[in-house]
């Protein structure tokens, strides 16, 4: 558990480093400059995020010496000593960057949206480009409501575009939902982050959080100095939820003095790309009902599912009203959204939302206010995020093409999910469950004794030594475990399976192979 | 100072009343709900944003009444009893909004970078929309840099459009800038968080800023815990600083246990528009070298003056390094910038930039991680940095109409401003000065002693009365001066000079006659 603990109690370490920082502030040595390591708000400094971390880094600088010049640029040679002529960022869900092409329908809106000049000529647009009659239909409401991409909206997005968000909501649950309680947001980061800032109070607040989780969780909590709650999720169990292990950490964290306040779902699960049965997520609800719990459900993966079935927070909440009128009324649930993943994969354009069940108004209304201090989403998000869930239908002219792409980005995510699967089930000392979905693989590693003396002398954990090697050799980044949490004793990796093509997965076998023979 | 005060020591306030709230939670009450106002984040609850409060959230329930319907949706009559027509939102500086129109350029090339299948008829992009050569070349450079759009970028931006902005910053300055200390950002108010969330490492932390200020600077600093150390403008010298009134609040907090670490200068200024002479810059930039702080230079409206011209903080700390080598090397100056003001004014789109010059190694690396934890600011807003700081130059294609839309628009805010002012000087008990820049004017009111009256008995502070009157006789928003803090005893509100028309200052100065006439 040593790993993980220094994960957890980073709100408690950051309180006593900050002590330690009064102190040395106290003191006479004549400082430099204002800021040092030393003084800079330990909570930041506490906060940790692999995800784009020192090897995601070093990806980066690997990236900068292989990069191709642009057109016009000196086509100089390209003079390296590495031993790839690739990098594969298979440590982030980022589509796009790996070929995954945009849906033409939001993209030929957003088009229009930038430029309205080019709805001036709507025959050329039809003519020269093949635009459909709903593209500039679409486009031009879009900017009646918006008035202009470039102007401020309200504060919790585009009325219209919350009422979009709203049918969409309604139509995939089945049960109705408020566009007042729909809060547009700069991606599901900032919706976690608004989220936690209204719920950490002190540093005594709790807030459940899965294991392995995706680190955004923990970083901003350590950054709010409140303390992550862990329950782990069952491996064995293709990583579903245990609601006694649940139980059993709210408990004990309460009799520890923490003041356990939200439980974080992830659902279909990052890491693990894991989808909860109905009755996992109906437990959970009553779990939270019991406990006075807020549940973040973080369902930015809803559309990524290949095994089981997507079961939103607010129908199975929903349902649980219907059947027991009056009893979950206070149940609060914050539901999150995101154009980053899913089939759209827009995630440089930073749109999602969160829908809010059971607040209280007064604690509504200074959610509003907190975002209103930066205004607003970005407004080109906003419009896709609109896009995503009201997108074309059958019978719109845009619909064949739409429905086209949307099934191909999905059955090649599969395909390429399969075929990485394959691949590690066939490596020495690595186990791994059928892919479930989301963008992820998230497989065990066992490696030999002599492997993580490797890595202690090299002052590293054994699955960071293991992937930093792994980048070295074949320019693959993945995130080690210890990212995002793991058991005690036990490593993994997260590798994303977007990356088109099967040339990587080769450098990864062999990689491993001699990697497994180094230190056998 | 009463309402001052109030403003200001929102940091300790939420203190106290988080230590009154862990009693409440220990209470044996039991709760209906996880979170309810009296036990949410403090810090959140202590922060205060008027430019989005509650008379602007009344305007946007107005503008909802008096909007117009979509294209196809059924034209009913508009039904309202409201004594105006249109919502004039001069609270906050949403220039397109208000009809100002997007630069052609940048939008032409968006709209590239949204469909580059755009790009594979050139042809007619040329002859059915009049793009350029240079338009499709910037187009493409810029897919070439960020692969699309759709997809995350580094975390501090694409390097290419750091580059951009180094070379503007340098040929803005004749001084070299380091695109490695360049942080693109999701807007200013991003760029601002990151800082101060660097900054604030214990509740006696504080930050010297100006008054009256952009109410970001104090709402981010209740939120984060820390104490706003005001230094007052000084209004009778055109709103200029005064370098021994700013020493005088830096002493005196120190003095009450607080930890001065950083000034933060607005300049030009936001609400008073003023720009600082060079003199009064490098006051500060010495000022700040001697106490050990870190300069936060908010200089987002760098191209909206109108009196005095614009002084870089990092010109004239790069002077004060060539004049005395070696004695400012460690001088810590942040200077921001953004597309939402000047000229460009695309807010919606969420883009600007931070240099850090001085700053320790180790603490960018923290920056560093805690902008990563949010992944990346959104790429369009990053390309449209990009063209702000890169624009079509003297004899590229573009350039003509370029030159000639920035002119209009710089020349149309400034007459805008000239309108205002003239309307504002001749209404009774208004003092102005003449426009200097920004967006915005801040005129004082004198109120008679009657409106006051009127204002305590309906539970307000007088600017706030006098402003909510203002919006319910004539729909035009506006912000009271206690929202940017105002000297005891004085009166203020800040209005935009971007709605074009002359209709809604006709408006206002009937309202103000009828308002004086009441009380009088």
């Amino acid at each position: 558990m040593q790993n993980d603990n220094e994960e957890f109690s980073a709100g408690r370490e950051a309180r006593l480093s900050g002590h330690s920082i009064i102190k040395r502030d106290m003191s006479s040595t004549p400082r430099l400059r204002s800021l040092s390591i030393d003084n800079i708000n330990p909570h930041v400094k506490a906060a940790k995020y692999a995800v784009r971390g020192e090897i995601a880094s070093k990806s980066e600088e690997y990236r900068a010496q292989l990069k191709k010049p642009a057109a016009g640029e000196p086509q100089t040679p390209p003079e390296h000593s590495l031993p790839f002529d690739s990098v594969i960022s298979a440590n982030i869900g980022n589509p796009q960057q790996l070929g995954q092409k945009p849906i033409t329908f939001f993209r030929e809106v957003l088009s229009l949206l930038e430029n309205p000049n080019l709805l001036q000529n709507e025959d050329a647009l039809r003519t020269a480009f093949g635009y459909k009659q709903d593209v500039i239909d679409r486009a031009k409401w879009l900017l009646h409501e918006v008035q202009s991409v470039g102007a401020y909206s309200q504060s919790a997005g585009v009325p219209a575009i919350r009422q979009s968000v709203a049918k969409f909501i309604e139509k995939r649950d089945g049960f109705s939902a408020d566009p007042s309680s729909i809060y547009l947001a700069a991606g599901a980061s900032s919706a976690v982050n608004t989220l936690l800032h209204i719920i950490c109070s002190k540093p005594e607040t709790g807030v459940l959080i899965p294991i392995p989780q995706y680190p955004l969780y923990t970083a901003s909590l350590a950054i709010l100095n409140a303390r992550a709650v862990p329950y782990y999720l069952e491996e064995h169990k293709a990583w579903g939820t245990d609601i006694d292990a649940i139980r059993e950490s709210c408990t004990k964290a309460r009799l520890e003095g923490t003041d356990v306040r939200a439980i974080a779902v992830i659902n279909p699960g990052n890491p693990t790309g894991a989808s909860l049965t109905a009755e996992e997520v109906t437990e959970i609800i009553k779990f939270a009902a019991d406990e006075k719990l807020v549940i973040i459900a973080d369902e930015v993966y809803q559309t990524n599912v290949f095994i089981g079935t997507f079961h939103s927070f607010k129908k199975c909440l929903s349902e649980l009203k219907e059947a027991e009128p009056g009893k979950y009324d206070t149940v609060e649930l914050a539901s999150l959204n995101s154009i980053s993943k899913g089939v759209v994969g827009e995630c440089g354009h930073r749109g999602g939302y969160f829908e809010l069940v059971g607040f209280d108004k007064e604690v509504q209304d200074q959610i509003l206010k907190f975002i209103s201090i930066v205004l607003c989403p970005p407004v080109i998000g906003q419009c896709l995020v609109e896009m995503m869930t009201n997108p074309p239908v059958g019978g719109d002219p845009s619909y064949p093409l739409y429905h086209e792409e949307y099934e191909a980005i999905e059955e090649g995510l599969h395909q390429r999910a399969l075929a990485l699967y394959k691949a590690f089930k066939q490596m020495e000392g690595v186990e791994i469950g059928e892919p479930q979905g989301s963008m992820y693989l998230f497989p065990t590693i066992n490696l030999p004794p002599k492997a993580i003396e490797a890595a202690k002398s090299a002052g590293k954990q054994a699955d960071d030594y293991y992937s930093m090697r792994l980048l070295d050799a074949t320019g693959i980044c993945v995130v080690p475990g210890s990212g995002f949490g793991q058991k005690e004793g036990t490593l993994h990796f997260r590798t994303t399976f977007l990356a088109p093509g099967t040339d990587w997965v080769d450098r990864f076998v062999v990689f491993h192979k001699n990697f497994m023979d180094e230190f056998r």
